[in-house]
């Protein structure tokens, strides 16, 4: 069985602890008293598991307790992860989940970052030293002066602007024309030279428009985007990550409750660090100590480091400090965090000087001077990123038109033998992909099967349906006892879990179109 | 202009305050310090306006501050709300939301919930008394076991069951099945009576499997569902409340940390009552005072007077009140909460007796002693409701075999001609709806289209895909200054947001099919 492995820190008496444990592990898994239980397997496979209850060293009063959750109790999505974490127990008093490890089949389900820290210094072409980030501000500017900003941050040398996280555009339309203002902005500085300024607008826009924003940044070439994980949702998070190859920064607006206070809530470095890059996120935004929020030197440190230690195979993420950094903290910051960040400097470089070029200029050569190894190359082209990185593929951008051929054929598409597979048989079957395997933003795919006389599918189930529409020949659809023919055009429906199978009994081929949704389970044998 | 007036309260010192709430109010819009604020229409448009700071009478070293916000700021989305209500300052210390008012404009983005209070009384005919309501667990349990624990609570006189929220199943067809077999038992139990109980399933699916889930509810005749807004996201929850027409209840995981502190933070009431409730809940779970929880018996009277009080035009939301609750207490509730509360009893329900009949039996006797006047009337039909009120059509649970008829029809189909719309002319198009609105448990609809000839469908855009299939007759597809013959079995695939129309110059008629994503986005103009 695999585990969920949580530790808790519980600010509690000695006598009190392993009994608070034990009442979390009921608590987020059967939510009932212990004497309900009443079978072993229930104790066994369902409730957590309490490993350990050790007092800490250094705080008095207060106690780790390790506890391990059988990994299936988090389901398939993040947000049963969090309610089996950190649930119920949100609304009690000094519980604090302050370390998280995923068995490997969990961590599986979380992709992280797509370009991380390596894949945006090769966009960049920076290597060696922290990037300069910004943001454009304030709300309420013209999108011309937003684009005046993000020109002249450009030209001194910054290498990441990003929205301010309260920019937000009455409609989509005006969100086009000030992101179109604005990445044009950081590509005309740029013009002619070796370097690239990255442009991460704000994708704070109604739920229903989100895709539609994120596919037009992907289209007109802007390279990132920012997001708030609080108030998007976890999952929503996860999926335009997956889906849409910008670099995602996370912002951490109404996630300060979980963290201020020390007895309670989830340690940063986990929510912000650890968390946000296991769901994607290229670059985690968090109060930076010493300013005008409230983590300290302690906290920052271990955000970065959960952001970008070894974790699998998921690529480390840019720690983003930010809020009341100055020119003359930047040395300090060097240290504190190496050359793997990300330094978002707003109002300090708006305030520094009225020409946010000039003082981009002096703040972007102060970092390079706290790293003398750090070097230049030419940033990668954006079109060469789009072919080798990007995973939205060229087709789906375009019309497509595949020309009917006779003998059943495609243009552009050919049959292959149906994949063979041990535990369910078939005969002469053979497919051809349409549509949905080739790059379209299809929630479905078409194929197109053809049964040789005497041949027949596989005797199967699945929980997904298949709606399958005769083309030539005739075949029979047989599913559960029932027997149907399938002429031309005739249409059969499949539905889910029914056991079926085509036979094509003719002397002449049985061919069908077979439609599927895009994301569906494997099938099974009856 | 419009704002939306927030209220804080600042734990700090008389000299603070007022720099405090100033702060506050640049910090949630501008994000800049005050200095550079240099138009004089930035800050009359933009900047938050602090209306007074005022000494709490009942705390030491705490302030009002009472704060307008320019209501466009808050965006056309709950997301945005919440960044300006509660964005950065959930990162500071010492500041606590307690009051919000929304304009006219603002508030009229949020429908609230579909039943509210007085609709679920007509689902369920119970006049003047509170209901009373339980949790099917625990988890681990067989699908079997919890349906007889629904078929018991029902039996008993139970009002309303929940899966508990930590009920998730692995994969779909687990979900349909437990789901189908606890609807069933709830129905079966009052075949002949004049009762009715309304499940709530635990909606905690992946997210591309959420609306798939709802439609099966709906669909099912399952009148509730239990979500969990913190973890989803609040526009999520929003789509989901507006969309299907279910009793939809708020379940409180992962909240608790706003709540704990009681100088920061937000107001459970704000959060759990008037927002939930804003965002279409019908019902909102919280932790009842007394029990293993932390909140006070003021904190619960002001959830349940947020979750009721008038509200423009809002139905009442119904407050839950649960855990660690008693046959002992129900008279102490009674009086607290009143008639319109649902209480939720989860373990002392079911430790209360070994036969869960009889101990709710006991409950529902208790809680119609309290109200003397309360009083049962016929619950309203669910075949009722779906006629007048539910829009989705019956299940597809079968094989379904469409058969190809001369003409270019289908049995069991009609064509309807193409909806007129009038920013987007056609001409001469009929449609079929073949699969996907019929009950089909599928990702994707199949139409058949026919466009006569000279006919032509809309020019138009839309974010979903278009795949296009000839069947009979030639067209043209025209996207983007490309044009395409499409013949029999010739495949078109228009790409998210390419202008496109479908033209008949030819002189017979051109039927093709039309394969679209099942949730899909609304065309617009080009």
């Amino acid at each position: 069985m695999d585990f969920v492995t949580a530790t808790y820190r519980l600010r509690c008496s000695a006598d009190e602890a392993p009994r608070l444990a034990q009442h979390i592990a009921l608590e987020q898994t059967v939510e009932v008293p212990e004497e309900l239980i009443d079978s072993p397997e229930l104790r066994d496979a369902v409730v957590g598991r309490v490993r350990s209850v050790t007092p800490c060293a250094d705080r008095a009063e207060t106690f780790l307790a390790v506890i391990d959750y059988p990994a299936d109790l988090a389901g398939a999505h993040a947000s049963q992860l969090w309610n089996l974490l950190y649930g119920n127990i949100s609304l009690k008093r000094h519980v604090r989940l302050v370390d998280l490890v995923l068995p490997a089949t969990l961590h599986a389900q979380y992709r992280g970052p797509r370009f991380g820290i390596a894949g945006v210094r090769k966009l960049l072409g920076v290597e060696g030293r922290p990037l300069l980030a910004t943001a454009l501000k304030p709300r309420g500017s013209s999108p011309e002066r937003l684009a005046e900003l993000a020109a002249a941050f450009a030209a001194g040398g910054g290498d990441f602007v990003k929205d301010d996280h309260n920019l937000v555009d009455p409609d989509f339309e005006t969100f086009r024309r000030r992101v179109e203002l604005c990445q044009s902005a950081v590509e005309t500085a740029h013009v002619g030279s070796d370097r690239s300024t990255l442009y991460a607008p704000n994708l704070s826009v109604p739920l229903a428009d989100l895709d539609r924003a994120a596919e037009f940044l992907v289209r007109r070439g802007v390279r990132g985007a920012l997001i708030a994980p609080m108030l998007l949702g976890f999952e929503t998070v996860q999926r335009l990550t997956a889906t849409y190859p910008l670099v995602w920064m996370a912002h951490p607006t109404f996630s300060g409750c979980y963290f201020h206070d020390p007895d309670h809530g989830v340690d940063p470095a986990i929510l912000l660090g650890q968390w946000f890059r296991l769901i994607g996120c290229d670059a985690t935004i968090f109060p930076n100590h010493g300013g005008r929020f409230t983590f300290t030197a302690a906290e920052c440190a271990d955000i970065a480091n959960a952001a970008r230690r070894p974790d699998g195979d998921v690529a480390p993420c840019w720690p983003a400090p930010a809020g009341g950094m100055s020119f003359e903290r930047l040395p300090e910051m060097a240290a504190a965090y190496g050359a793997d960040a990300m330094f978002l400097i707003g109002g300090a470089l708006l305030g520094a000087s009225t020409n946010l070029q000039i003082s981009t200029q002096r703040f972007a050569e102060q970092i390079a001077a706290c790293f003398p190894q750090s070097r230049q190359v030419a940033p990668m082209a954006n079109d060469h990123l789009s072919a080798c990185e990007m995973p939205l593929p060229q087709s789906a951008a375009a019309l497509e038109h595949l020309a009917f051929q006779a003998g059943f054929r495609w243009d552009g598409r050919s049959a292959v033998a149906y994949k063979p597979n041990g535990s369910l048989p078939f005969k002469d079957v053979a497919r051809t992909e349409l549509i949905g395997r080739h790059g379209e933003q299809t929630a479905f795919d078409v194929r197109y099967f053809e049964i040789a006389p005497g041949g027949y599918s596989s005797l199967e189930k699945h929980a997904h349906t298949h709606v399958v529409i005769g083309l030539r020949g005739t075949g029979m659809l047989d599913s559960r006892g029932e027997q149907r023919t399938i002429r031309p055009f005739d249409i059969g429906y499949v539905p889910p879990l029914a056991v079926h199978q085509l036979h094509n009994r003719g002397d002449e081929p049985f061919g069908f179109l077979c439609i599927v949704d895009h994301n569906r389970d494997r099938p099974q044998a009856p």
